[in-house]
């Protein structure tokens, strides 16, 4: 059917774009399917009858303030729990200065609404969480990207993309980066560069957007210490976090920790946005982390996705074709993988969901059509063995697909900028 | 502290104002202030002890759902409760074309995304509810007013208006309606109007967007149905309705009807904004929809706030000073009183609040500026005796703002174009 008002969309619209990840959840949930593909946590490793009682005792206790209407900054005892979580990433702040959000997602568009002009730049690392992307694209913003190697984004790569989109007249509002984990190629910012990335973000006067998601899912390695925590000026970073790997995806509770003139539009822009995230599902996060053992949960967590990572990591090693990398993650959700050139992990896709094995092809993850040879591998829901034999099937579909060129007289290498080089010294060769 | 961001901020931010009726809440919430100024529902009414056990037997029977990330457009059997709450008024819909999102207030934004650029003409009735002005200005775009009378909106000025707008090149993105006791007006399009006003529309070419939180809450007089049940074209209307005032404003949930089209623009907008609506918060809605006595409690809630609003009527028939004219609401939560010219209701607003009564005075519910002799009282939240109270503390106010200008050289009286009439003949006079 025709759509009437097709000639009435806002601009902005343009931007918006079905996310090719969420796309391929319908065929990735097909029980037959291993999905390496969503970032789902896996919740089921909850102790749900505690968490059924607290949610009773809510309801029970202060039932007519966590089904009122609360405030667009949030409920004031969840900020304070939040700072304690904050300061076991070495973060010292003030609960004035948290906005509980819908998820990290609503921190992370509500910055960029009171921010982002049409045209404006965004520093990001190459690749990027792909809903980053869209919403950036939403704000009409355009994306430069910095690359990463093993050791995260290269400080001297982030300084020569500010100079140059500088003297191009296009300096950057933000510099958005995931340091710890990076969602997708699994890499984590060193300590020694942090102090590098947060000196040349302060020069040139570039507000940094850490989003930090995984921080406390650490597998092994030494724990590192938030950007944020380290900011020789507390206004010159805006932290965001999230409950949704550490306890609860759907319960939607984010934040966002912001300097004091950034917080005030950020509870303005929440307002107009949703007028209070829910009281409820803040009072249950805040009660559970103030009766429930909850560094106890994390343990539980931290064990049981290690060993998802090591039995990818092993599997990986056993089943992929030469020619293939991969990053090793210390901690969070996923590895990124690099197929030898010529490859293209989009066009591979059928033929993998048809050997029952699905992935994210890379391209989602860049604003500039790189990511061709690239895939993300999530290693956070399904169990080990299925981790084993997913990877299994995938390591056939890849040696089909380098035999299928191999064989072909058609084809022509490419070269894939932006990508984790395969000299990346984190990588794995086999 | 200088912001180091200032001169950063996107220019949309310039528009992000604070709400007067959010930083009237503060004043309004001490103990001895009877406050006729917030529209929070009485959440008390709630059986608690059942939604205690609705939430625990959501997490035993459904937590690795109701925990986990859902889809953008919302859990696909509240949709379909959705769609039996919207027949209640008339309104013939698929689960399809329902996006569940975090309180109708982020329908609202969502809407305005997709829709709104920068400098575009939304339409609206004056006065009209504060947030969507506050959200409308946060997408820059332009209001124009078109006055209601005790029917509600006049169908002819809003044909004049779409045509003087489309004359000078303003044609106008969407009319914004609250048609179903106005918030804050208290007043009801009549069924003969609807008709009318949707073929004004439907002519115009103007996207309607039905606000409709509190059809529901009818106390007396003849159900109305929703413009949308009504719309000779299903893709004329986007309808908004909520959970708010009718189970737990504190569970932010509510959803967007819309036609398909746009649905799928909502739908993307809503993933970029926040990902997806909590599945724990609309699971448990849907499941007390399920299996608890709704209707019974609707009636409940009728009761209740039917004895409010009779205790406001007959209060201010008894308290008010000759020359205060007021709406008589059929339901909802809201009356809509009228100062005698030259009276103030903002300045007036320490004075009262001095005499332990608080409101909301109308200028913020206008964006051109008018409203000045104009105010919101509230009956949804003090009980009967104190909203008597409260009432007779503001004939006192009112009565001594009156003779203070009956003694004062300097009185120049004042029109205020934009309120709703003295003649109208829904409004009591004493």
């Amino acid at each position: 059917m025709l759509d009437p008002w097709r000639s009435r969309y806002a601009a902005r619209t343009d931007g918006m774009i079905a996310s090719e990840v969420r796309a391929l959840f319908a065929v990735a949930a097909r029980p037959e399917v291993v999905s390496l593909a969503g970032g789902m946590p896996n919740v089921a490793a909850l102790p749900l009858e505690t968490v059924s009682a607290v949610m009773a005792d809510l309801v029970l206790q202060q039932g007519t303030v966590a089904l009122q209407y609360g405030s667009a900054q949030g409920v004031r005892s969840l900020r304070e729990s939040i700072c304690d979580v904050m300061a076991l990433e070495g973060i010292t702040a003030a609960p004035d200065d948290v906005v509980v959000t819908s998820g990290s997602q609503q921190a992370l568009d509500l910055v960029a609404r009171i921010f982002l002009d049409p045209g404006d730049t965004v520093v990001t690392e190459a690749p990027t969480y792909v809903t980053a992307i869209n919403t950036f694209a939403a704000y009409q913003a355009r994306i430069a990207h910095v690359p990463m190697d093993g050791d995260g984004v290269v400080p001297e790569a982030l300084a020569d993309a500010f100079a140059r989109l500088h003297a191009q007249g296009r300096a950057p509002k933000l510099f958005y980066t995931v340091p710890t984990f990076q969602n997708p190629a699994g890499v984590t910012l060193s300590a020694a560069r942090r102090h590098q990335v947060l000196e040349v973000c302060r020069r040139a006067g570039v507000l940094i957007l850490e989003d930090n998601p995984y921080g406390l899912l650490r597998y092994d390695g030494e724990p590192v210490r938030a950007l944020r925590a380290d900011a020789a000026r507390g206004h010159d970073v805006v932290y965001l976090g999230s409950f949704s790997k550490t306890f609860a995806a759907g319960l939607r509770v984010g934040w966002a920790l912001a300097p004091a003139a950034v917080r005030d539009k950020l509870v303005l822009a929440a307002e107009s946005a949703i007028l209070s995230q829910s009281p409820f599902t803040q009072l249950a996060v805040d009660r559970y982390l103030r009766t429930e053992p909850w560094p106890d949960q994390i343990k539980v967590f931290r064990e049981m996705y290690r060993e998802r990572r090591d039995a990818m990591l092993d599997a990986l090693t056993a089943h992929m074709p030469p020619g293939v990398t991969w990053t090793t993650p210390a901690g969070g959700f996923f590895v990124w993988a690099t197929l030898p050139d010529g490859l293209d992990a989009k066009a591979m896709l059928p033929r993998a969901t048809g050997a029952r094995v699905a992935y994210v092809p890379g391209a989602g993850f860049f604003a500039d059509g790189s990511g061709r040879t690239n895939m993300r591998l999530s290693f956070c829901y399904p169990p080990p063995e299925r981790i084993r034999e997913g990877v299994r099937r995938l390591g056939d579909v890849i040696a089909g697909e380098i035999a299928l060129r191999e064989t072909s007289a058609s084809h022509v290498p490419r070269v894939t900028p932006g990508s984790l080089p395969a000299q990346n010294r984190r990588v794995r060769r086999r």
